[in-house]
């Protein structure tokens, strides 16, 4: 099986503005790439980077500058021209395992996909040749829509882990308690960012 | 075992202010807590509903009016008195499926939790006498530790769906994604309340 993990190495993640200047976001999107790789090289795969720009990465990089649909669309195309199966995992999931990414190639559906919050699509793995991605707004219905216009069977895996994405400070909140130990969550300890409550509410505080 | 569902009957719900009024708050959370009943019964498990104060529901219900951790630590002592395995499920859970609770059932540790955001405790099964809770700021955390004072085994079940407690408006958007045939999904649909996309992220208005 493929795997495939786009990364937009401009990452700007902006919301996280509050806690980082541009250059620790920056580091943040790398160290939450890497998280990411360890994770599928756990789980038996070999990701190749799919990179808007080079980057180094303990793995192989493929660079293509188009904007993520686009991109993910070319891999889809290929892969369906070899009938090979894909595995595209977002580069934003710090507490991807390999265990919660076995569960993503486990069952055998044409499209198994591991939803985001707010309806968005973390990781999918693609056994069907027709099967497009785009990845605006409600992705994930619109993933599944898609997937009945081309009959192909669908299984969506319960995860937390990989429901949660990083874009803002209380997403850090969920590093923290649930990935430690993650390249992330030590880059987040040593930068002084833990858990703080205030009136009964969890979030996070940089010391 | 022993399945119940803590149920406060004045739940406020304050932070769905902004759609719904006092009486559609308290509705709200009737229903959701008969999705989670139906979850149950789905899985073969006979809950009981542990309120605040007497509550129609298709369920026994046992009346204590204290807070929450000390009515839950009851349920625990009187458990543990009769070695008797307990499962405790928030009653703000409206993406419970039977599948997930089988998930949480599963495990043979003695403590098997599935977190809530922020580090909530969203759902749990105890098999260790000494077990109590505590609910407040990061109790997920805080049980995890309580587990490894009384060399209790634990494992944590990786859920979005158990992890999606609705308090927010935010979380409505689950509901409405993941839920959408639910009692709390068709509840929502009959009050207008339906996804909206604005600047690419989603979120819900009411018509």
């Amino acid at each position: 099986m493929r795997a495939v993990v786009p990364f937009d190495a401009a990452a700007p993640k902006t919301r996280l503005g509050p806690l980082f200047d541009a250059d620790e976001r920056g580091a943040l999107a790398h160290v939450m790439l890497e998280d990411v790789l360890d994770a599928l090289d756990g789980a038996g795969l070999e990701p190749t980077v799919l990179a808007t720009a080079d980057v180094t990465v303990p793995a192989a990089v493929q660079v293509d500058g188009r904007p993520l649909t686009a991109a993910v669309n070319a891999v889809l195309e290929a892969a369906a021209a070899d009938a090979a199966e894909v595995l595209v995992v977002m580069a934003d999931l710090p507490l991807a395992t390999p265990a919660t990414l076995e569960r993503l190639v486990e069952p055998s559906a044409e499209l198994v996909i591991a939803p985001g919050r707010a309806a968005g699509t973390n990781a999918f793995v693609c056994r069907h040749p027709a099967f497009r991605v785009d990845y605006h707004g409600t992705s994930y219905l619109d993933h599944l829509a898609a997937a009945q216009a081309i009959d192909a069977s669908v299984e969506t895996v319960d995860s937390f882990r990989l429901a949660t994405d990083v874009d803002e400070p209380a997403d850090l909140v969920e590093v923290l308690v649930h990935g430690a130990s993650t390249r992330t969550g030590r880059w987040l300890a040593d930068r002084g960012v833990e858990l703080a409550v205030t009136e009964g509410r969890v979030g996070v505080s940089r010391g």
